[in-house]
């Protein structure tokens, strides 16, 4: 039996997030559906995450196992040869039997990507969230430093979150200005259920001054989730750098 | 009465091409139906060109007469709060009444991206034709250039056609490279049913050795639409600039 991980791209706005689910086409089935077509039976393929939908990734990585030793260069080219044009597998190498795409990932970056423009463009529409309005990016700035270090994020997450722990270390957050767009990057060793778009949402906030800058300390102790801002809109968000 | 003028861009991957019709959403039914739900009417929306189904236009140009004097940046943000995210209407100005966006633009620019990576990018697939094999790209440039003059260009166009007058003048035609992309740029008083698309098609073969680059000259004589290479796909080309 041999391993495979292999990295991957795609377009989120058209499947219900990665994981199978009744109610929609997924990024998983899409690709065990490949698999099918390629192989002749679909291996069960383990992500390093859960996005939700419409979320992209210019990287993510999924695991899989194989009976046969197919060349790395085989597997991405038969499978970019079937799957839809919005998922293309970029990369691929055989990894020890005990390795999980999921549990060994170290480190994980979200960008999240806001259009500052009055309007939007048709072309890039996809892939972020148009907003205008006045915006205190230093404040922005601010609040993005107060989530770094090892804190209780559970009121930065949603109710219907799987998990038990809560606590999660953020080693960077911070925003950059980039022509157009204005884009927070935040890299952790893990996430909860919507909590890179719930910190957006708070930071968006506080750049309109309708949330105080030093709100996040208040977060972590109350794990009030109505405290922080609104959940920001699946399509700004894309996982951007997944670290083994 | 008056007559507006509003300058549009559009992702085509979704529509039909421009013009109403029988068998599926145009981005001019989009139109006029957003105009039906903002003015409670639909007046007739001309276009500058009827661009085939999957084709951009990052400027397109059409006309319409209302009985109210609007101001441009209420068209402007009345029309984009209807229309889908898809179809943007950027510039809007009153124009006299014998204004026609169609028959007073003098010059008009397409744009044809390939994209030259082994493994498209999902992010931009929708906007390009991937071809990674070998081009001669000198060749190509020298084909575009044998374009440049007025010519008869039946041989270059599809048998479906409307018009009867096939003569066009081409001002420029080139390649160049940016970054992963080669981009055809063509710029002329008018183009034929499927010309630029069979136009690149002819330069795609050119590059690659197939067809010789001289090829122009016996398609402009014999008009000899078989001796053309094939209409590259709808997904690559862009109405870039049209100039009145």
């Amino acid at each position: 039996m041999h391993r495979y991980l292999i990295k991957i791209a795609f377009d989120g706005t058209d499947y219900h997030g990665w994981q199978v689910q009744p109610n929609g086409i997924t990024v998983q089935e899409q690709l065990q559906n490949s698999m099918k077509a390629l192989y002749g039976f679909s291996p069960d393929v383990t992500g390093c995450s859960r996005t939700d939908a419409g979320v992209h990734a210019e990287c993510f990585f999924c695991h899989f196992d194989l009976e046969g030793l197919i060349p790395n260069e085989g597997v991405i080219k038969g499978l970019n040869s079937v799957l839809p044009d919005d998922i293309r597998v970029l990369e691929c190498k055989e990894v020890d039997a005990d390795f999980h795409s999921r549990y060994c990932a170290k480190k994980k970056t979200y960008l999240y990507r806001i259009d500052r423009r009055n309007i939007s463009d048709p072309f890039s529409c996809r892939f972020s969230y148009r907003y205008d309005g006045k915006l205190n990016v230093g404040d922005m700035n601010y609040f993005c430093s107060t989530l770094c270090g090892e804190h209780d994020f559970e009121g930065f997450s949603s109710a219907n979150r799987s998990v038990q722990d809560t606590v999660r270390t953020v080693y960077d957050c911070h925003i950059s200005e980039n022509g157009n767009y204005l884009e927070l990057f935040i890299t952790g060793n893990g996430f909860l259920y919507n909590m890179v778009r719930i910190v957006t949402g708070t930071a968006l906030e506080v750049g309109k001054g309708k949330i105080d800058k030093n709100i996040a300390e208040k977060i972590f102790i109350t794990k009030d989730r109505s405290i922080a801002g609104a959940t920001a809109p699946a399509k700004g968000l894309f996982l951007k750098l997944v670290e083994y």
